[in-house]
């Protein structure tokens, strides 16, 4: 079987339906894939994720590679014994954190941000903890200050360890604040690495836990025109079994959006397409749009831990259940949602809850946006297969009932 | 029916087996009350607690009138309402942080407190948050530093609207270091609040959602034979449901002993006793032979979160699943127990979440705990039902299965 298949195209936009065939069980796509950084997302339990409908999660190595270790999750069963998730797993690269520890810490920005005249980046106090060479990546661990060295064939082994079903190689991710010859120069660099990282893949079949895993290639070329669909060229041209759009994407969610057209543009259409770190209800509808197959980010899981609650009822499609005017609210967070906190509990509770720190608010507002999440990923797929406009109104009135 | 059935008399001791029947359901003695300060057992929710076999709460008064409130709860549908247990509730009245803010922090002590010669209390460089005077007691609040006053009037109308099923007088629960005149002058203080409270409960009959609350009285006397013998026959002398064993339980285990036998020797046997704040499982297996019905404990809830975990397959009866000899322990915490974490999870997955500080290892933890309580309290009822000897070595056979 092959790994991905498209059974179905929308009319009037790029958008598809379609189903993942992993070692672990299928995906339908358009998906969402929960952030599960250490192992774990963050608050919940397997049995938690089950109930909630989400259908596949995705751990980091960077972390995963500093604490527990590769080969200890190795040597208990990979990601899916260790972790007690038997379903679909995915393993970002490390490649993120090349940003996120390093110019972007340096930069003190996100993959999108906005350039105003006269802004003069680097700004930030933090120190970079990250050194580049063409052979790899030196990294400051988070966990002790130690240097831990991550080349493009160490990141597969590493994931040949954690045993997840869809795996990434090695990358760098650049800054919206980096010119356009060192995007250039990093793109070029994490071509070579997508080389070297399919190489590794074929030299270590057979080690680990799981022989059927897939490597997916990701995309650069931050938010240039003709580096994006050079990279998007370069990386389709490689055996790689799906794609990840990685990187700067550019100053303004106009500018994400023109990414995606770009890179979709240059892609296989029989390949899956997945968009890193991306997003926001908004986003994510328009993305599909674009022809994007899933998504992962860690907001949903963050803002529920922050008292940001996901609803299609609120103005932003969110409410912050701090607020006082929930002190004596006994609605749930969203009328007619069948999260098993909206089933029991009152707004009223959860900011109870949150005030006093309970550590019980963070699981009931977690199962709550995740349940959300696979809500409105589900009303996607159902607008697509009946045809219907891929509109953030349709899709939140769907949602509604 | 009454609130309280002895059903079996242990041979060979004076425990015995029995039934409180509450408005919100039976709950089988001896029992453990699981411990919901401010209405919710930490990182638990209460479809968790039913699961474990966890058949009361205890929550506390003084929390919970700072934060939400007691008008908020009652407006709210009480606490079985707002917190969504709809089991049977107990509220402490307060009486134990005149304790924990006033003379405790002082003498920078528990309840149970080794005196040695030359020891000088108070020595603590923590100052009281607490004023008693005969009226009631002036408390700084710890959400907001203000002035809070309760009297023993105060504390009944507030459990009215909170509205557990069995509720508590205000009191004053002593130090161990505390002389005799002050421990009896608290006590006669004590008795007479006991009056006033069960004044207060009849007049505000109709109050709060729990028509069906009862009201136990509290027992004082600290570890002097006399106070607490006379205690317990001037509180067995009103008008309560049930009877609490309260305050200053001396400076070792075998004092603790001793003051439940003085106690329990002078108390009604056809009502029920509960122990305050203990315990161990020692402790536990010891008091029920001496004849107490019912205990609540922050220890196994608090442990958990601290990474000891409780298993009767370790010496002292638990293991610190932060050690390092976890990390690749692909055992469950306890072979043979049933409760989700168990029969989910490794030591080695919990060794990681906690050395990680992923929040999903609190509840994970706290499951395995107190359904570690529960097993013990029904290991304990099942001996006394077959008439088996209580000691600690027999109970523990019992749940190594």
């Amino acid at each position: 079987m092959p790994l991905f298949e498209v059974t179905a195209e929308h009319r009037g936009s790029e958008a598809r339906l379609g189903v993942l065939h992993t070692p672990h069980g299928d995906v339908k796509t358009p998906a969402f894939v929960a952030v599960a950084t250490r192992g774990t997302v963050k608050a919940l339990s397997p049995d938690d994720l089950l109930s909630l409908g989400i259908q596949v999660l995705i751990g980091n190595t960077y972390h995963l590679y500093l604490r527990p270790g590769a080969e200890t999750v190795g040597a208990l069963g990979g990601l899916h014994g260790f972790f007690g998730w038997a379903g679909p797993w995915m393993t970002d690269s490390g490649g993120f954190q090349v940003f996120s520890l390093g110019a972007g810490k340096v930069h003190g920005v996100g993959k999108i941000a906005p350039i105003f005249p006269g802004d003069t980046r680097p700004r930030a106090a933090g120190g970079s903890l990250v050194r580049l060479t063409e052979e790899g990546v030196h990294f400051r661990s988070v966990v002790d200050g130690a240097w831990v060295f991550f080349s493009p064939e160490e990141v597969i082994r590493a994931q040949r360890l954690l045993g997840a079903d869809i795996i990434l190689p090695l990358d760098e991710c650049t800054s919206p604040f980096h010119d356009r010859a060192y995007t250039e120069a990093a793109m070029e660099r994490t071509h070579r690495w997508a080389e070297r990282a399919l190489r590794a893949f074929e030299e270590t079949r057979g080690l680990g836990p799981n022989p059927g895993q897939a490597l997916f290639g990701i995309v650069q070329g931050g938010a240039y025109e003709d580096l994006r669909r050079r990279s998007a060229r370069v990386i389709a041209g490689m055996n790689f079994s799906g794609f990840a759009i990685g990187g700067s994407l550019g100053r303004s969610k106009e500018d994400m959006l023109r990414v995606i057209e770009w890179t979709v543009g240059e892609l296989p259409k029989e390949r899956p397409r997945h968009l890193l770190g991306i997003g926001t209800v908004e986003d994510i509808v328009e993305a599909v749009r674009r022809g994007v197959d899933a998504f992962d980010c860690a907001a949903p899981t963050r803002m529920a831990r922050n008292g940001t609650l996901l609803s299609g009822q609120e103005e932003g499609f969110r409410l912050n259940i701090k607020g006082a005017r929930f002190r004596r609210d006994g609605r749930p967070i969203e009328e007619g949602c069948d999260c098993p906190t909206c089933r029991r509990h009152s707004r009223a509770f959860l900011h109870h809850l949150l005030r006093s720190g309970e550590l019980s608010y963070f699981r009931l507002a977690t199962l709550h946006n995740l349940r959300f999440m696979a809500r409105l990923m589900a009303a996607i797929r159902a607008r697509i297969a009946l045809g219907k406009e891929l509109s953030l109104e349709g899709v939140m009135g769907d949602l509604r009932g």
